[in-house]
């Protein structure tokens, strides 16, 4: 991971003084490098050798950067990572600029990497994750929102790149098919549970360790789990301030605690948790064909990780 | 070009009806084609027989189209192409993401044609291009910039998507670096020539032609080649016209008529279309090599039209 980290810093130069300044300051500011490592431990797992791995775990990394500062723009975030956004701080220009140039960066990589299968691999996401993206603008502020909508939006928006960033280690590596989509199908579900636990994390988490505020989604009336359960098993009141709040966007000073009370009183956070366990042990189950060891203990420890996670 | 645009609406469509509607909203009100023309005409030039120009070209479209959706989202345009911008019918949001979904599909064409040379080659470019975005943002508003920091600008915006559209041409045809080379050439000074003549016209163009206002660089502190000779060529008083207009951005009803009048007195405008017409004859020359033939009359005409035009 420390190569990963110096091939991520040295990929954000430019001579252009703001595509630096600006990338440094959301890849310094210390993401949890899950689906980069997600990449070097898949290819250890499967007994690759050489050094391809380190740079499509680094264009993992900038891809999901890219979207971050695409993301910070379309949420219209201000803080990220406990600190304040690069579109506050640069504007939304830069941020939406910088973005298309680490996605650049990242296709770059693969190239540089030369192997064709994980090109595909890693531009299919590219593709279902910016559709998973606008399919979210088309959820939101939706009350009736199914859980299933909602599961094809995170599937799509975070499972994908879950999902790529751990067959890729088996795909440079020569594996057969039936490894390369267990490591597919870990990552994707290990990826549905990090999202569900992040949706849940919203409205249950402790602010100085999430590094964002309590209730960021529901101010911005994004439909996620917790309130897909809570508005379903409430009563005409209940689903009336669901209404008001997320679908209409009248939203008073009270309003955010009384969301989080109608959770607790159907279970909508602890079975959101429940749920992210099931596919935390789907995950665990698709690893089950491969040796134990170092690699896939730290892939099982990204599970536990994931579900158990503070932030 | 009939393929082309069928592969490229082919490839606009998704599950998710948003971004087919934005997609064909832009790429249907019938842009000029020029770039993936010149990746056409280039792999026949090159005497290509496959297939795989037609897929490189609608990447080299989509690119384009992705560029255009973000640029007018940082620019806040409101017409493009005579017709009102995606963002203001969908959102910013929207354009942002359907224009990370059309890099995908870029991306994904290119790996089904399986030429890394190519691959590395529009790789390459989609970095440029994002560096020279970002770059403008920094010389706008800024009156000191230098004809040599306005070319630098276009260089990476406009004339690397050029360039890299003629070279992939030759690239797949597996021809020597003599003669890729030369397109690559051709491209950039084709590109350089085409936004020079885009800028002039920003200011001097009939605006049912251009499918948008004129003036809107002005109104939006854009620094031009038209500007900068401006700038440098004018008086005390003058000068302070500019900076109060450009950097302030203080702009009075009849600003933009004082703006072109001074243009017209130091013949910045047509100084810029000169300019252009040095371009395109390196253009011209850098294609000598190449024997005679419809591809490369294509090529030619190219030149001609981007320094000709209306529009």
């Amino acid at each position: 991971m420390g190569q990963v980290n110096r091939i991520i810093l040295d990929r954000a130069r430019s001579n252009v003084a703001l595509i630096p300044e600006l990338a440094r300051h959301l890849i310094g500011s210390g993401g949890k490098r899950l689906r980069p490592m997600l990449t070097i431990a898949a290819a250890k797992l499967c007994g690759y050798d050489g050094d391809g791995h380190v740079q499509l775990a680094a264009s993992v990394e900038f891809m999901h950067t890219a979207t971050l500062l695409h993301d910070d723009v379309v949420d219209e975030s201000d803080l990220r990572r406990g600190k304040t956004t690069a579109r506050l701080l640069w504007g939304n220009e830069a941020s939406v600029l910088v973005g298309d140039y680490l996605l650049g960066q990242a296709f770059k990589m693969m190239v540089d990497v030369g192997s064709l299968g994980a090109l595909r691999i890693l531009s299919d996401a590219a593709v279902i994750i910016a559709e998973g993206e606008v399919m979210q603008l088309g959820t939101a502020k939706n009350t009736e929102t199914t859980e299933d909508d909602y599961l094809a939006v995170i599937d799509a928006k975070t499972a994908a790149l879950f999902a790529a960033a751990a067959e890729v280690g088996g795909v440079i590596a020569n594996r057969p098919k039936s490894e390369t989509a267990a490591l597919r199908s870990y990552g994707r579900n290990l990826g549905l549970a990090f999202q569900l636990v992040d949706d849940a994390l919203d409205y249950s988490g402790e602010p100085s360790m999430l590094g964002k505020s309590v209730g960021d989604d529901f101010r911005e009336g994004k439909i996620t789990l917790p309130v897909v359960l809570g508005y379903r098993r409430g009563n005409e009141r209940e689903r009336a301030f669901w209404q008001r709040t997320l679908q209409d966007g009248e939203i008073r000073e009270d309003d955010l605690a009384e969301a989080i009370a109608l959770m607790q009183k159907h279970h909508a956070l602890s079975d959101t948790m429940e749920r992210a366990r099931h596919y935390g042990a789907i995950a665990r189950d698709a690893l089950a064909i491969f040796p134990d060891g170092d690699a896939k203990a730290a892939l099982l420890q990204a599970i536990e990780f994931s579900v158990e996670r503070p932030f």
